[in-house]
This record gives structure tokens, C-alpha cells and sequence, in this order.
């Protein structure tokens, strides 16, 4: 206990998660921990649904991403979720999103916070946060994420801590808290390298707006990763021997440029790819750190990671965190609001790999809608990176649902991500290099090496016909979503 | 002479404007200066079109922005321009483009340089620059625009320079040229206010580079604004209804932020229309200072301008060219890269107002593309300021063609700004307040307030029968482009 909590007058606000619960009202506008279903505060907010079931009340919930647990499942089918930003990525939440029931604001993960610095976005009235420890001057030590922990923190009027005890003390010195000065008095943001520490250790707040605190242990929900398939390895190669062809024209070094990648099997099976490329000294600097990240330091090619969370595998997880101190060097977790900031993702000059849900014949990239209207899971962070990148790269299976669904399309019914954003598209086909082309250039190279061979000609057949029509951009208006009605009508593009 | 070249041995170098172009030869990458038609050279692009006439070649042109004095006209119909990067808004050469025949790159204009930087583009084999004058260490002080002078001189082989003695030697002095230091190692972009200077008055070349000098004498091609009108007043005056209230609403001061504002004749309404506005102290931070920046200077509204260019009316320039003086000490001309750069726009919190093409009911903007296929412009730095911005607006007028066209439609037929980067949207008819909400309340309030009445109750029933679909965006696939196909087909949407 001296040592979760080494302020002792804070040892008076233990309180059970219903009593801390209680402190949240009917309309608030609550900021609670968690990034990629990893450092979500869990006790209060089960007890907060708990208490809707017999006297319901409605918030808005802000988090850093996803969150784990079940959470955003138990908070929508208790209907207290009445808004919810930035992210989300639960099944149950986005039901009643799609059904409108839920509002939804699908955010740049780096925008939140400064939409709530500028009183855009309505303040916290209260945070809940997950610690690791707090420090004798009343500093929060966070645990596998800090999303948007500080500033909610900070911007709240009270906040809720809830210690858990299942994470190892060692945390402590892994989190590198800097919030940005205040517009219009801003100075620059001094991340130089993917390893600059510029901030504190812990989140800075006067002691006495900690209101309670909820004593916990638990792990972090276990990731779901998809072990590589024949795909994602051929994925990953199109992308290795790409990169292999760039330090070969001298555009980088064999230590390639700091790199950052999604969430989710595709990406994380690129990076895996890594291990046994002839790269090394490898550096990230991204959002999600998930199990390739420690298989590539285990391989000795990654020096160093910048995320704003840790998201594991249980088997993964039990390993590492029995033996955190040897990565802990390698390791740094910012704000999102950092690991994601323009300004510092365009000066380091990274490779951004992300996935798609679609992308069409020019380029365009849907990340989010599926059939141009329900909603997967958010842009997240896709954007911050996409756009700085020094390559932006996404990748998709070519086909999905067994082959019925064409991931490249005639038109996306949804977009993400503009023409201007999107270098390099890859499929397990093959890698379309879009850089310096032309619309009509990018058609060819993209129907040729990125379509699924089924689906080829006809793409190509549309496109032949659109150019009759003419235009920097040809299209065929009346069949643009031509492929996504079939689909919905047919069960096949 | 002396005071227009200044290095002596250089002097040796002038030659006609023939001589000089015959420095270009076919197949090469030719970097000119020039931005929102400013500063563009003249007598060696006509030169070298002339040559074309009888001896055909074909180069791609990279230049600022948009050129002047129909250059990209005249290198377009001698065929001489086979692709062009970033930026054009010139008539024949939109024709070129959209049949197929010019390649054109529509680029972020902020991220040309950092492609080039990074061989992702090929070198330019020629840069030539207008210049005002070439300092004793053969550095070159460019005219009315930077745009991305500077780094096509220091990256090409060889450099062309037109020292144009219309421009008066006081120019010297207005220019802040700064290059970023080159990734991996890249410092800080240490502009912190509008008019910090933090690089030199000339653009630093090794003398040897420059291959000829072409002395000439012209103005810059004037400015067709058409007057603020009963329509863009209303827009100004909704605008500043709006800033108005986030001032009561404790957001920000009377000075504001600093301002950015696209060219054309909606944004220079707007900014004129801060001449009765209760707001001083004004300063901008945008890519080109046009009219309206001048006229608000000389309200005493506006203390700093800091931008890529100065593109005026003919009234506008003989008046302030005569008095350049008294401006100079309000203004600084940057490179484009960093007038637009996502680090500075972020950390200064920029109001950005650029116009729109069309929107559709949930906040998405088409800036470039006609019927989803036909090239206007381009994207220019609509796209840099946007996404970076404190508050992000786009403007139009509700409809267009005498009514026959509504600015609203059900979807953008092709997207340049997304959901994610739209806080603001402004029609004669209103404003609507976008920050914070879902797709689905976005919808209600921009039908209500943007859409002109004429077409308020088709969008609503497009939007009501789309609910209907369900989805977090909701659309009907099959009748999405249906407004656009009946203009197509009927004249009218």
C-alpha cells in the first residue's frame, strides 16, 4: 500500500468502485483511461452500469481508443453510453452506434484533447484513470496506456484513480508525460528522435483532485491476434523487398526510417516479417506496441519503441511482464496526443503501415465504413500517421468473406483517406507504388498488382469504360457502388 | 545593373531568353517559380514554348502553384508540359488534363519539397527562378512569391534566373527563406508566432549553379476577384456572427487567431469583411495575401501577414507597389512549405477558411472535382490548413448555375477533406456548428442551415429514407450520385 500510494493523506479517499461510481451523475461528461483495449480503468465503470440496471442515467464517454473487458459492451446494453469519442471497436457499441442510438464522433486520436483545450469539446467533469502507483507529490504513474489519460486528468474537476495492483512497479519510469503549452503560446514539441523523453513520469495533478480511490488487480484483456497466414506473410514480403528496393536506391539506410504500424494481424505480421529481413536497428514510433514489437527487440532488430499503449497476447503478456525489466529500456509511452502529433510524425519521417478496409482503383482508402455506412470501429490514428508519413502504406487481403468481397473497388463507398495520403497500397498480390502518379497511372498499377485475379478484368473493364467518359478522375457515376448494391442484394460483389 | 546583380563575375552570364531555354532539353524536370499566379518566370518558359512550335519537346513542370500570363495556356496547347506538379488552375491546361493527356499530380502543396528532398520525386535537371535581384554571394532574392523557389534551386543542377527590374529593390528584405534541416536528423520548425523570422532574405546557392541570367521587365498577371456580393456579405457576415460568439463564449480574444484564407473571391469577401468587425489586432497566417489583406492593413485591423505570395488586383498592386514601404514592415513571404506546414499551422491554432466545391449532409468536401471526374485546380493547400487547424471552415455559396446546382448534395462525388477535418461549414443561408457531433446530427443542422431552400426538402428526404438503411452514415448506395447523374442528364440536379 506504501508504495501504490506513497502520498498518505490519499489513503483516506479508498473507497469501494459503487461509492466512487456514485460520484458520477446523470448527463456528465466522463473521461476514463484506456487505449487499445489496454489501461482502462474497470471496477468504477462496471459499477457505474451496475447501477444503471435499477436507476439509469446517461453519459458521454471519452476514452484514449478501445477498451477492454467488455466495457463499452456492459456501459451500451445498460444504455449509459449516451456519446461516446474517439474510438471504439466493440460489437455491442457498434450495433447501437449503426443503429443511432449511440452518437458516435469518430475523431483523429491526436485532435481530442486539443478540442477539449479550447473548450470545442465540453471538459471532463470527471476522469477515471488507472494507475500503476501515485507518487508521494500526488502524480498519477499510469499502467499499458496513456491515451488521454493526462489531459482528461487535467482538465477534469475530479478525478478517479483506480490503482491496480496485478501491474508491476517497474512500470514506473516507462511513461513520458508532456502536455504541449497552450495556443496561442506554443512552443515546439522537442520529440527529436523516436526515444526523446520530454516530459515527466508521472501525470502531474494537485493531490486534492483525486476524489477517490478504488484499490483493484486484474490483467489486461488478452489481444486476439491472428497468427500470420500465407497472405499476410506474402504481404509482408511485397513490403520487405519494396523497403529492400528503397535503401537500395539510397532513399534510407538498412535501419530503414522509424516505423509505425496498427493494430490488428495484418500489420502485426508485416512487422513480424521484419524479424528475418536484412534490416536492423529498427526503431517505432507509433501508437500501439503489440506482440511484434517484443518479438522484434527478443531478435535483436528493434533498439527502441514509442507507443501510447502495450497491447499483448496472454502468452506474450505472462512472458514479458515476468520479464519487464529487460524491455523496459526499450520502451517509452506517450500521450496520443504525442505519439500521434503531426508535427512530430512529419519531422521524424516515418513509415506508417495501416490497414484498409477498401481501397479503390485511384488510390482512395476506406478505413471505417463498411458498404459506405456502418460503422467498424473509427479512423483512429490512421490519419495522424497517413497524412506526415514519409510513406504511407496500407494494406489489405485482397478479398474477403471467401472471395465474394473485392477489397479494391471501383469507388470506396466511404473515405478515409484522400488520394494525397496514400504512397504505397499492398496486397498478398502484390505492392502498387503510387508516388508521382497520376490518377490514370495509379488505375493500372493498382488493378494489375493489387486486385485478386477474379476480380481484375472487371475492374479493368470499368475503368476502359469510365475513360470513354473522360476526366482526371474517370468514373461511371451510375456504377460507382455498382459492386457494394450487388453485394448487399447477391451476397457477392 | 550593379544593384541588380551584384556579383560581378555573374553579370557574364546574361543571355536571351532563347539562349537560355535551349538549357532545357527534352524528357527533363523543370522547377519554376510562380504561386497563385506571382512571381512565375516568363520570358524563358515563352521561349522555350516557341521553340516547341518547331522543334517539339516535352518536359514535366513543377512549379509553386498557379502560373500567370497564360503560361500554363501557352505550354499546354505547344504540348511542351507532358506532366505537371502541384497546382494549375489555367483553362486549356484543365482541358489537357482531363482528356488524358498532361499527367497531373494534385498534391498537399506543402509536400511537394519533402517528396523532392527525399528522391520519392525525381530532382528537377532546372530550376528557373524570378528573381528582384542576386546578391554579391549569389544568393537570389525572389519577387511577389517563394513558393517552392528555394528548393527547386538548391536541388537542380543548374538554375536559370529572370531578374525582373518591374519589381522595386525594396523587396529585399520581405523574404524569409528557411529550409528544414533533412530527415532522419530534423530539428524544430522554430516559427512561434506569425512573424517570426528565422531564415534568410535570399535563397543561399552556390553562384557556380547559375547558367544564365535573362533580364526582363513585366508585371505580375493581375487578379480577377469579382466584388463581394449580396451572397459572400452574408457568408462574411454569418462568419463573424460566429467568431463573435466563440469570443463571448470565453474561446479565444478580440484578436482572434491567426487567419488563413484560401484565393478566390468567397475568402477575400470574408476577410474584407473584418473591416467592420468588432475584432483588431488581426494577424494572418496563410499561403497567399491577397486584396483583402492589404485593405484590412490599411483598416488597422491586420498587424502581421505572413504568407507565400501577394497576388493583387490591378488597382490593389499599382497602389500598394507604389507605396511598398509602408507595407513591407506587415509582411513576410515564405517558402510554401513552411506557410503551410502541418507543424507551424497546428502550433500557431489557425482559423482556416477555404472554399468548397460542393459538401454533402454529413460534412465531407469536394475542392477539386466536378461530377466527381473533371479537374478544376487541385487541392492547393486547402488540405495542409484544414486538418491542422483550430477551427477548420470551408464556404460556398448553397447553390450555383442560377440555381440549377445545390452545394449540398446527399454524397460528395469526390472527397478531398473529410468528415474528420471539417468544423465549420458556411453558405449564404447559414452556418452550421459541426464540432462534437455524430453524422447523424450533422446532417440535421447543415440541411437546416446551409442548404438553400430550394433543395432543403429533397436533402431531408434523402436523409430521412437513408435512416431508413440504418448505419452510423446513413446513404442510399443506389441514389447517392443521383443529383449529380440528373445534372448530367437534365441540367438541373
Amino acid at each position: 500500500m506504501q508504495d501504490r500510494i506513497r502520498n498518505a493523506a490519499l489513503r483516506d479517499r479508498i473507497v469501494s468502485a459503487a461509492e466512487a461510481a456514485a460520484l458520477i451523475q446523470d448527463g456528465m461528461v466522463v473521461g476514463m483511461s484506456g487505449f487499445t483495449r489496454a489501461g482502462e480503468a474497470m471496477a468504477v465503470p462496471l459499477a457505474l452500469a451496475e447501477r444503471a440496471r435499477s436507476h439509469p442515467l446517461k453519459i458521454t464517454l471519452m476514452t484514449g481508443a478501445s477498451l477492454g473487458h467488455d466495457l463499452d459492451k456492459i456501459l451500451a446494453e445498460t444504455q449509459v453510453t449516451a456519446r461516446r469519442l474517439p474510438f471504439q471497436s466493440d460489437p455491442a457499441l457498434r450495433r447501437a452506434i449503426n443503429a443511432g442510438e449511440v452518437m458516435f464522433i469518430d475523431q483523429h486520436l491526436s485532435e481530442t484533447v486539443e478540442q477539449l483545450r479550447t473548450r470545442q469539446l465540453p471538459a471532463p467533469d470527471i476522469a477515471v484513470i488507472e494507475a500503476t502507483a501515485i507518487t508521494a507529490e500526488g502524480g498519477i504513474i499510469p499502467t499499458t496506456s496513456v491515451g488521454n489519460s493526462a489531459s482528461f486528468a487535467i482538465l477534469a474537476k475530479k478525478v478517479i484513480v483506480e490503482i491496480n495492483s496485478a501491474h508491476p512497479l517497474s512500470f514506473e519510469g516507462m511513461h513520458d508525460i508532456f502536455i504541449p503549452t497552450y495556443r496561442p503560446n506554443r512552443m515546439p514539441i522537442p520529440v527529436v528522435t523516436p526515444d526523446s523523453r520530454i516530459g515527466l513520469p508521472y501525470i502531474p495533478i494537485p493531490p486534492e483532485k483525486i476524489a477517490a480511490i478504488v484499490m483493484t488487480y486484474k490483467s489486461d484483456s488478452a489481444a486476439s491476434i491472428a497468427s500470420p497466414d500465407e497472405d499476410t506473410v506474402a504481404i509482408a514480403n511485397h513490403l520487405i523487398d519494396f523497403l529492400s528496393h528503397e535503401v537500395k536506391m539510397g532513399r534510407m539506410d538498412n535501419r530503414l526510417v522509424p516505423l509505425q504500424a496498427g493494430i490488428g494481424s495484418i500489420a502485426n505480421a508485416v512487422l513480424h516479417g521484419l524479424i528475418e529481413s536484412p534490416f536492423h536497428d529498427l526503431r517505432m514510433y507509433s501508437e500501439v506496441l503489440q506482440d511484434s514489437t517484443f518479438d522484434l527487440i527478443d531478435a535483436g532488430k528493434l533498439t527502441f519503441a514509442s507507443g501510447s499503449s502495450i497491447t499483448l497476447s496472454a502468452a506474450h503478456s505472462r512472458r514479458i511482464m515476468q520479464d519487464f525489466d529487460r524491455y523496459k529500456p526499450h520502451l517509452m509511452l506517450r500521450p496520443q496526443e504525442i505519439s500521434n502529433h503531426p508535427e512530430v510524425v512529419r519531422r521524424l519521417g516515418l513509415i506508417a503501415i495501416n490497414t484498409a478496409l477498401e481501397f479503390d482503383i485511384y488510390g482512395n482508402v476506406n478505413s471505417t465504413h463498411v458498404m459506405g455506412t456502418q460503422m467498424m470501429n473509427g479512423i483512429g490514428g490512421s490519419g495522424d500517421f497517413a497524412r506526415n508519413a514519409l510513406l504511407s502504406v496500407f494494406v489489405t487481403k485482397s478479398v474477403a468473406k471467401g472471395g465474394a468481397i473485392s477489397s479494391v473497388v471501383p469507388m470506396v463507398s466511404h473515405v478515409d483517406h484522400t488520394e494525397h495520403d496514400v504512397d504505397i497500397l499492398v496486397t498478398e498480390t502484390g505492392l502498387a507504388d503510387l508516388r508521382g502518379l497520376a490518377p490514370r497511372e495509379r488505375a493500372r498499377i493498382i488493378i494489375r498488382n493489387c486486385a485478386h485475379p477474379d476480380w481484375q478484368s472487371s475492374l479493368q473493364d470499368y475503368y476502359d469504360r469510365a475513360c470513354a467518359f473522360g476526366g482526371h478522375t474517370p468514373h461511371i457515376l451510375e456504377e460507382a457502388f455498382s459492386w457494394h448494391i450487388r453485394l448487399r442484394k447477391t451476397g457477392r460483389m
